[in-house]
């Protein structure tokens, strides 16, 4: 019988250990945060009816989909993001769950994108929202998770910008120009790309505005400096209209309420110039850039949302959440070489090569567990020096020897792999203190 | 514009806090026992080449696997199991991983069966397996690891089946059945349920063999007691035969091994009546049940195989694994009570009503979780009783209720939501201490 080539799709990869072992404390480290702040876990299934996946996203996401027929004849798609199956999700259960509902969902996600570098067409969202509130401690609380999200992954250099929507939408309003908000704001999220004179000239030529109102939306979008600075500078660019004040009242409460909050100030920058998502967000909105490596783009996004669920439910459900790049923070990590080296997820290996005394490294990793360390027995009495081959290989910390004189004698050998120095060690299976103790003092270091 | 009905698909589910806090609570739990042995995570795609997914299981599952074109004109599935994806990983990775491979799966597999009561188109599977070795220690090992995967989900009361598929072989190799095998053990696999005289019969008839050949393979699958007992009389009911001897050797030395590795003997069973799989499982098998619920069936099985890959390559890859079954196991808790009644992952609630103090519950919650203690703040300023109702309907332990003269006297009120008592407890921003210690209290209680 010929071989079938083992192989994934393209734009499919699998994770080997050594990837997968720092992506699953990741998504463990966003559960215990999630969870610190009150937020509980959900899961939808992956495949979904169509027409509650399809049109909600862009024509871009909808092309996406990976959509068929199933069995019963039904028309059906894999979800291409977790947001669409939450409003759904909302629209289904919030009688029963009641309002605020904060809800976390990390899991996986499918579009048939064409791969680019790093890009995959499956990849993990790890998403956390509040819905059934407009309170600005809701808004405040994002910021907070955010902060505490980056910072347990074990990020210290990294900057929440953060803007409120309808502050720009005042100023619009302002100058007459509520009717042209998605042109210009089209033009304006190209500010940082193409600079202030060809945004100015592309807001004139293809929104139609004057230049003194040109002038006037680029004054509020380069409003620069300290949070404190830009707060204090924002009244008179917006010169006093209601709703610009009431939006950065809004904002100057986030800003305060995310420092009551411990996020450190030098993280957070208050960036007017942010739109994201023009129909979607209608208050709040954050992008997070790690500072070392700004180029990767936002790594956690989101903000705040009038209406989460209007297609499915006459229910008015307004709601805020972000999303965190998962994937693409463990890509950075590699390149910031933050991730450790090991593709073993417990520290300590016992060699075993005196057959007779199989029980007895059994018995011995048993101690070593319920003392709390991870131990594994090498499978097969092979000679010592493949058995340490296989624990440099795989990035064990520790090795622990013994040999017929060894348990003879009541002790073992504890080898330190980085310096390949061993100690003598007591032992025995109702006193294995000693050992615990040297073992600990190794993965300490 | 008319609303599109929020549904999800027949046979799919999805899954509310109150569910989904012990399960994935569960899947943690599963992890680390997994980790602290050595087993190290891998993920693979959802989409598979159809090639590699068809023909790999039964007839059955064949047909119920998710198939379709995507967008590329390739023939996809969504995988059935985590077994098939391990064959193809390890064929196309082995080389860079090498051997032993010690790896554990948790993730979603999907199957377009027909519905039944709990069973569900989409579940999830937990699988472990060490691939490379045919060491009786990994044997030992697996028993460990199902030992200490039911404990510390919570379990005491449950039995691990244990038998060599060798034994039986010898067996039928010295009667002159080797040709027999299949049907023999489809009559045999009958036997819990029919009965022993209609199995006798049923072999008779149906495997067309005699009396006396059927009344040795009874013999031996009868054979019961304790485990010494089973394996003194073993020898002589397949009377010396040598790949039988063998067979009861390992299985020895798998029981002994278990016991070492802190395995409870009264949850070890050597049954040599148990069967499983015919084709796939050569050596030691496993099933699990729970002492309080048998009649759920195995809630862990597995055994050993000869050759994982061998359809995608010429490599021989022998392994031992099983597979917990995570959602009959989650179902079974519901059933005995042993699920929290909780839809909050945060035991604390702080209340949240005069609102010129938003700032000091926002710094009151941060010092809470910077204790470790998991606080959700009432995202809006509502009467206390309405948030306190929310706190009960949710299964918050503890809330902390703090208006403006708690604030002006440096104290708040600590509530024990179960029997609505509450404490004064001093407290500052500078100095949480009290306040932690009284939450603390409250949570172990």
């Amino acid at each position: 019988m010929s071989l079938i080539q083992p192989r994934t799709l393209k734009g499919f990869r699998d994770y080997l250990p050594a990837v997968m072992i720092p992506r699953e404390q990741m998504m463990q480290t966003a559960r215990t945060v999630f969870r610190s702040f009150g937020f509980a876990p959900i899961d939808t299934p992956v495949l979904e009816y169509l027409e509650i996946l399809s049109g909600k996203g862009s024509d871009e996401t909808d092309r996406q989909i990976y959509r068929f027929q199933d069995n019963g004849g039904r028309d059906v798609g894999m979800r291409f993001d977790l947001t669409v199956p939450l409003a759904r999700f909302a629209a289904q259960h919030i009688g029963t769950l009641g309002t605020p509902f904060k809800r976390y969902h990390i899991a996986p996600v499918w579009r048939g994108e064409n791969p680019q570098a790093g890009r995959y067409r499956e990849f993990v969202q790890c998403d956390f929202d509040t819905i059934g509130t407009t309170s600005v401690l809701a808004d405040i609380e994002a910021v907070a998770v955010i902060n505490q999200l980056l910072e347990a992954i074990g990020f210290d250099r990294f900057t929440i910008s953060i803007n409120n929507r309808t502050i720009l939408s005042g100023l619009l309003d302002q100058h007459g120009l509520a009717d042209k908000t998605v042109p210009v704001l089209r033009s304006l999220d190209k500010l940082t790309k193409i600079g202030r004179e060809k945004t100015h000239e592309e807001m004139c030529r293809v929104a139609e505005i004057s230049s003194e109102q040109a002038d006037a939306v680029l004054a509020l979008a380069s409003c620069d400096g300290e949070a404190e600075e830009v707060l204090a500078q924002l009244p008179a660019i917006t010169s006093g209209n209601a709703t610009a004040a009431a939006g950065i009242e809004r904002l100057t409460e986030i800003y305060r309420g995310a420092l009551a909050s411990g996020v450190p100030a030098r993280r957070l920058k208050l960036d007017v110039s942010i739109a994201r998502g023009l129909d979607y967000y209608t208050g709040v909105i954050f992008e997070t850039t790690l500072d070392d490596l700004p180029e990767i783009g936002s790594i956690c996004s989101g903000g705040r949302y009038d209406n989460l669920a209007g297609l499915y439910t006459k229910q008015h459900l307004p709601g805020i959440g972000a999303s965190l790049g998962l994937d693409r923070l463990l890509a950075a990590m590699e390149q910031l070489n933050l991730l450790p080296d090991a593709s073993t997820p417990a520290p300590v290996l016992i060699a075993y090569f005196d057959e007779t005394h199989r029980d007895d490294y059994l018995k011995m990793a048993a101690n070593l567990r319920l003392a709390g360390i991870g131990t594994e027995v090498y499978p097969e009495p092979k000679k010592l020096g493949a058995q340490l081959k296989y624990a440099d290989s795989r990035g064990f910390t520790a090795a622990i020897v013994a040999g017929g004189n060894e348990w003879a004698e009541s002790r073992c050998q504890v080898k330190t792999l980085a310096t390949k120095q061993g100690a003598d060690v007591a032992y025995t299976h109702d006193n294995p203190d000693a050992l615990v103790a040297a073992v600990q003092a190794i993965l300490q270091v």
